[in-house]
């Protein structure tokens, strides 16, 4: 089934120590649309300046992926600047433009609005809150990312548009200030509170963990010796994590337990390039040979 | 088969969050012990002194645990006092003192010499060393914990006692110190040209992670909504997972992922009350219970 997205398409300038690139295409939903594209047709909603040009563009086509949604405004595409540390393990802003983003008010196109399957990106609550509006019935699966940002300046917005999702998709330390809660289990339940049934928590290289009425699911990060660049690992995530669940049509507890899996399959792979570049080269067989690795680093019989 | 320990016996004082405990037995051989001897008999070596009274040894009695090595000397045991933070994530150090552990050189008594499987807990690498030394025969499995304290300050000593040992258990932060390499792959290589042939990383919250020639396993920490200490919780799990393999006698790549979920169960026990409280009176049904429920969080078909 397909897979509706909204989020940021941009250009990011990285620096880590393993390269620099000055201009690079990425973005939640870029990073989000490709990886998903791998598992099922994505809908993309987002907005990009007229320094988006078509050879840009290329990078959806060929795919899965439909941009009718993807809104051309006049001026530059959001970007974004960075330098991690030497172990990648931390990161600072060095330049944020929001450019034609401020002014970003996310309309689907017809054939989107009957979506079974959204993801909301990391942008604005009241934003997010907007796009699920414009579908026209309730979806079967709704996730949403979300960021420190809108936890501390818009949290009415957030708690409004919480109501409505099915999945947080969000980081162990968002975790933590969403809920106030130090204790992921306790923070979880909290959550639930908000309206989401489902949490799932991406640790970066402790990996991810899913809970929600079933249980508690962990998964691994793949070790990996060469990482390069974590950019856009978080939204790849997020991509495999909703891709696999539309594609398959289900979301019980196996079928959720293999999106983490395939969720954790796409980050890791994102991470060895700089940028979308490993992404968009991917081959169905090397993604699945990654799903078995991951089932090995965890399986065992008592 | 017969597990030989040796490390200290001790007395903590504990603050965390959850309570305050003045003056509470402990000690990385203690912890340790109490830990395997579910699973196995343990010889145990280490020193306390005349305030450990009659009382104080019963915690090692009616199990599995030896204490014949257990020598006695005139003055006080080992005491350590630390103060959790809220979260339980970091704590400080607010007393040691050595006291009769600054004269400790382990002797074996003769019926320990025959020893299979070795743990030498974190204490000075000459004497882990030493002990090794006094056991007869290679034994089929020596083990290995240490400290930044030694790796900083006795490295040469901690060089020479690691060409001995077959597994290195350690934390994530004592592999990058004594590997210089933060990427755990590549610290696991240059500690496997130091003498070990496996490294097992504690990672407390975030699980354990086994590196050895059959490749990687990683185990997830069993999430808690109320862990109370983490004192001793490292050592329980290197007593369950030496335990577990003493007590199977084979330590091939199926043993040694059991032995992994093993050490994790009983870490996790551990952190649920003060000291080593809720770790003397675990019953077997229980053990197997949370081993069977860390499968149902790590499990997934593909």
């Amino acid at each position: 089934m397909s897979l509706l997205v909204v989020g940021s398409v941009a250009f990011d300038g990285i620096e880590s120590p393993y390269g620099k690139e000055e201009r690079i295409i990425g973005g939640a939903a870029t990073y989000f649309a490709l990886s998903a594209s791998y598992f099922t047709h994505v809908n993309l909603v987002g907005i990009v300046g007229d320094d988006f040009t078509a050879q840009d563009e290329q990078i959806f086509r060929g795919r899965k992926i439909d941009t009718t949604g993807l809104e051309r405004a006049s001026g530059k595409c959001f970007f974004w600047a960075g330098r991690y540390s030497e172990n990648l393990n931390e990161r600072v802003t060095l330049i944020t433009e929001l450019n034609v983003f401020a002014g970003f008010n996310p309309r689907l196109p017809a054939k989107y609005t009957d979506s079974k399957y959204v993801f909301l990106a990391n942008i604005a609550p009241n934003l997010q809150g907007s796009v699920l509006h414009q579908v026209k019935r309730r979806p079967k699966v709704v996730a949403l990312d979300t960021m420190n940002y809108w936890i501390e300046r818009t949290l009415d917005d957030l708690k409004e548009t919480l109501k409505h999702i099915d999945i947080l998709v969000i980081n162990d330390s968002e975790t933590r200030q969403l809920s106030n809660e130090h204790n992921l289990l306790r923070a979880a339940k909290h959550i639930f509170k908000l309206g989401p049934s489902a949490l799932v928590i991406k640790r970066g290289e402790y990996g991810a963990l899913l809970v929600d009425k079933y249980g508690v699911f962990c998964v691994p990060a793949v070790p990996l010796e060469e990482p390069h660049d974590p950019t856009g690992a978080g939204d790849a995530f997020a991509g495999g994590f909703m891709g696999y669940l539309a594609g398959a049509g289900k979301h019980d507890d196996a079928h959720l337990r293999r999106a983490m899996v395939y969720g954790t399959v796409m980050g890791s792979f994102t991470v060895e390039e700089f940028g979308p570049r490993r992404l968009v080269r991917l081959k169905s067989k090397e993604i699945h040979a990654r799903a078995r690795h991951i089932l090995k680093l965890s399986q065992f019989k008592l």
